[in-house]
């Protein structure tokens, strides 16, 4: 199973994509998605993190989207910015029909270090040590961050039993006339 | 010009779609996307306002897409969920290749009723008149915010020359290496 993980962000999204296969568990790609690149304009960051999901997804066809989901905060137009990327990336995945699951930063760093108040640094670390990484900063924290929640998956024993795609499938066909 | 008024929220988004030629001001169609009907799933919801933004983008071919964006609120929880229904409402357009131009409250109103502190009310009933329509409730107060934000951008004096998915064409062509 090929999991795409993704920490979105307004400014930086992090990637990582990893495969599950007989127990083994094997980096294939990671990085980062630069929205402020193009500039304060939030449409084309919108649209620039959404074709990058969806370049990502062409090139390695992942069988499920694992998302960071932060959903508490303190500032109302930084909740604003976050809702936007985090619909951004989760749409990337569901027009492709690939299943998304959400897990809280709290639960990413518990599954991946054990402790749910872990540092990045720390969560960095295990990543890598998960992967067999290169020691040293071989990956930037939004990657990093962004294959804790694909592992994240994988220590939950997730399957992609808990597609959404699906309900949304069955809701279509229940619901023809969705527009009043 | 054809214009596709729209009015994001996580529950109910407005809609409302007129034609604007020689002068003319026409209604073709206004109503509401309710996602919660599909329950409390937020990526049904989403997923839901996304398909049905493109249903009508399929229906009416609109030249431009008016949205309505509050930018401020004090509850971060809310603005988290208006921030994922205003990207999602964005992307239905900005995925078709339509300009999408965005209005605050206070524009709209101003606008519609020359003043940016009018009540819902007061919006419809300018609608309701601008676009002939017979008097009472004929539309809902959603689609008739939707249906606003049309008639904002047509008052003015809006063209698709402000659209932004040009400028992402443009992007797109200069940084074929987007994903780092």
């Amino acid at each position: 199973m090929i999991i795409l993980g993704i920490d979105p962000g307004s400014n930086i999204t992090g990637f990582g994509v990893i495969n599950v296969e007989l127990g083994e568990t094997v980096l294939m790609d990671s990085g980062v998605i630069r929205a402020s690149k193009v500039g304060e304009d939030h449409q084309l960051r919108l649209k620039q993190i959404y074709d990058s999901v969806c370049e990502l997804i062409g090139i390695h066809h992942p069988d499920l989207c694992a998302i960071e989901m932060p959903i508490f905060g303190n500032n109302p137009q930084s909740m604003l910015k976050l809702g936007r990327a985090q619909a951004t990336a989760m749409l990337a995945a569901l027009n492709h029909q690939i299943p998304v699951t959400e897990y809280t930063p709290k639960e990413v760093k518990k599954a991946v270090t054990g402790n749910g108040n872990a540092s990045k640094e720390q969560v960095r670390y295990m990543v890598e040590t998960i992967l067999s990484m290169e020691g040293g900063s071989s990956v930037t924290m939004d990657a990093s961050d962004a294959l804790a929640v694909a592992l994240c998956h994988v220590h939950r024993g997730g399957s992609t039993q808990k597609a959404h795609s699906k309900n949304w499938a069955a809701f279509i066909k229940e619901n023809p006339d969705r527009i009043k």
